[in-house]
């Protein structure tokens, strides 16, 4: 494509960068950018910058955070005898908006994949070994993908606590609520009739 | 949402005032930029205040540029006797990418648009006025939307070029290249029939 001017050419080639936005959504960006005043511009401009800049990960759950420590990690009202272990802080942000768990959490970073090069060493497993010895934590739940992936680092981390006095669970797998039963594959559908639950009883979190 | 940060806050908010981008979006662009280097983000950032702050307005077509002259301006190769006729610089762009055009533009900035409260005087029609009175332009060719405030616009300034010795165009108004005939809406089609060119004849263009 023949760009105009030099400059609105390198914001598209900048912009392309992201991921989902190609040449045509990238251009329409760029002119969006100068039919704006010049404050928009640098108000986006300064807080990309400052995104990368200042965001810090919390020394405690690794998460995304403001400060040394994250805000989860730094409430005196969670209980920190719970630790929720996620693949990364898009989890933390999932979780979070559905107001059942009250717990902390820890952030891995990503999962075991050896076909993507990522070894147990790439992840914040040590640091969550480290903060099972230090003996508050009481219960590790496992909130990771459903897949091969996710179910190998769980695994993984659950060898190296079998010493531990810990309790590890994971998050029910089982037909998502709203679902059709006729159109659930036969995995789910299987592992959901061996994982039956109690009708109409309440459960440990206090939900039906 | 409930966010880990508030730099990552404040990023999210800045993103969602682009066209397309929604909350999601704008969190999975933020993450992804947190993943990348520190260089990459700066880049971004710089690029697109720098757009703002440094693109300029072409003083003759009212074309983005670079210089005080867009490039197609200050080219000796391209044709000054025609000018073709744009809202915005997009369209300038599309008509490059076809390269069948070697004159010059007049990029309006919009169109007549009663109801969007856009007027004659908001658009550089004054500028294309003296150009055409310098003396150097034959021809006109309007290449704007195919719509009310298009053709609204057309006949505004084809009145005001009433009495200067120009010839005054349009680009052809048919079926697309490639579209079937049964779909194609009744307006389009009847305008297809009446607008008929002779087949298999070069057109002034020098394009079969």
């Amino acid at each position: 494509m023949d760009y105009p001017s030099r400059i609105i050419e390198q914001a598209v080639q900048e912009l392309t960068r992201l991921p989902g936005i190609g040449k045509k959504t990238a251009l329409r960006l760029a002119l969006h950018l100068l039919k704006g005043t010049q404050a928009e511009a640098e108000s986006l401009g300064k807080s990309i910058i400052s995104l990368r800049n200042d965001v810090k990960y919390c020394k405690t759950c690794g998460n995304l955070s403001d400060e040394d420590e994250c805000r989860i990690c730094a409430s005196s009202r969670r209980d920190k005898t719970i630790i929720c272990v996620v693949e990364d802080c898009k989890d933390v942000i999932a979780i979070e908006n559905t107001h059942q768990f009250n717990g902390t959490y820890h952030v891995l970073g990503g999962v075991i994949d050896p076909l993507g090069g990522i070894g147990p060493s790439e992840l914040n497993i040590d640091s969550l070994v480290a903060r099972v010895d230090e003996g508050e934590c009481r219960e590790l739940i496992f909130a990771l993908s459903a897949n091969i992936e996710g179910d190998t680092t769980a695994f993984y981390i659950s060898r190296k606590l079998r010493d531990k006095d810990v309790k590890v669970t994971s998050i029910a797998r089982g037909i998502p609520v709203g679902s059709d039963l006729e159109f659930t594959d036969e995995v789910t559908l299987g592992r959901s009739i061996l994982n039956r639950t109690n009708f109409l009883v309440k459960t440990e979190s206090g939900a039906l």
